[in-house]
């Protein structure tokens, strides 16, 4: 059965993130009742992964299978047709049969916005908010210590299987000061659960001089689950792009 | 009775708009609900205007008068701490008792949003949209047709009282490209009711070559209410700022 990548954006406001769940609205389900309106039979959806409640994304990822006789673009007119004005297909296209979104995606990009205007009600569900003004040197210095491979233990929810590596590398970590917020860019080849979360608010415990270069060294090194309490506001968090080493079906 | 000038910004998309209405939602409406828990008593507020349904704000103003005793800050602190997230209180000051939110307004400035970015869901509720790139450079010769003192009956709503005066005059009307949107910014010395969005969609059909300069002037000119069909789509307005000749109460 031809499978087919899409690329698509949401803001998650509404959303109870993007895995399918019993007791609330999910990105997933929407994106599943569409395809089965198309379809006519219910098909899944693999995301190259999840996101949380009310985290964004600009170009999240998932492949499906369908037999149906339907052009990419006519999938995507379809889909925007279909889906809510908040979950937008940008693109769709055909790829070869054993693409898979979450385990072919070679590296990942998130931003995290964060903004000291907490009283502007256009940025309540799209940036973290903090009225203190970040000092971006001592961000940018903290943000080195993570720049590599390293065991994330500290990083990720405490409920995660023991057993899986808690292993990644973090190629890109950027503090950005921006007109109106500081953007933390992050690009690695995974993330752990809560991970770019919790990254993201200890350098901004960092950016407010609660925490220096040797106190973020301590907890990365420390490779203990309770070693950073700090966990970013999910309205800032947007994932961005996921990069695959090769997604296009050579014959069309 | 000393009396209070209110500045706020408010997210206009869960809105019927500004005024207190039966059948939707209003901002006014959470405003004086809000008041009211404050004060023990209801308080009517007067805006410098309406706004519309999905209209926005960075800068409204209204005011009230009020016999308790409460600092202008810790009206503002109470006001945000029972308003929903997406209306905000940016300013409480004290005024001379004879201030009037609406008659005492010299000049108002709106800008209007329009993308091209149709399929982004974070502009949805922000910006007017259309697929066609836009000349911007006609854009602004037939902008220039409305400076000045004019009678605009064809860019009003034809149901306006017919015995009111329907001269303004519009003292700016800049269009600027930016990154991802065209910027309409007007100002004037106030605008009838839907004035700004027919001006602003006759300037988008002017940028999209369907109008020149000629047809413009033809438009206004004629003084007709059949003469301009367009309005634009409210979700890209925003009423930005509103000019005192002095608001600054003398004895604090």
């Amino acid at each position: 059965m031809p499978r087919y990548k899409v690329i698509l954006s949401y803001d998650g406001t509404a959303y109870g993130g993007w895995q399918r769940q019993t007791n609330t609205h999910s990105i997933q389900q929407e994106i599943e009742a569409a395809m089965e309106k198309i379809e006519g039979s219910f098909i899944r959806i693999t995301a190259s992964g999840r996101t949380d409640a009310h985290v964004h994304a600009l170009g999240q990822v998932f492949h499906f299978d369908s037999a149906k006789d339907l052009a990419p673009e006519n999938w995507r007119r379809a889909l925007n047709s279909l889906l809510p004005h908040d979950i937008r297909i940008q693109d769709v296209c055909l790829v070869e049969d054993d693409f898979h979104a979450r385990f072919h995606a070679v590296s990942k990009r998130y931003d995290y916005l964060i903004t000291t205007d907490v009283n502007n009600p256009f940025y309540y569900h799209y940036m973290g908010k903090d009225r203190k003004v970040l000092d971006v040197k001592r961000m940018s210095e903290c943000a080195r210590v993570f720049l590599g491979t390293h065991d994330f233990t500290s990083f990720t929810s405490s409920k995660l299987d023991p057993r899986k590596s808690k292993v990644k590398t973090i190629t890109r970590l950027d503090i950005v000061q921006e007109e109106h917020a500081v953007r933390l860019v992050f690009e690695g080849n995974g993330f752990l659960r809560y991970m770019v979360r919790m990254i993201a608010q200890t350098l901004i415990e960092a950016g407010k001089h609660r925490l220096d270069v040797a106190d973020v060294k301590q907890m990365l090194y420390g490779q203990d689950k309770h070693l950073c309490r700090y966990k970013a506001q999910a309205e800032g968090l947007y994932l961005v792009h996921v990069t695959y080493a090769d997604t296009k079906k050579t014959k069309e």
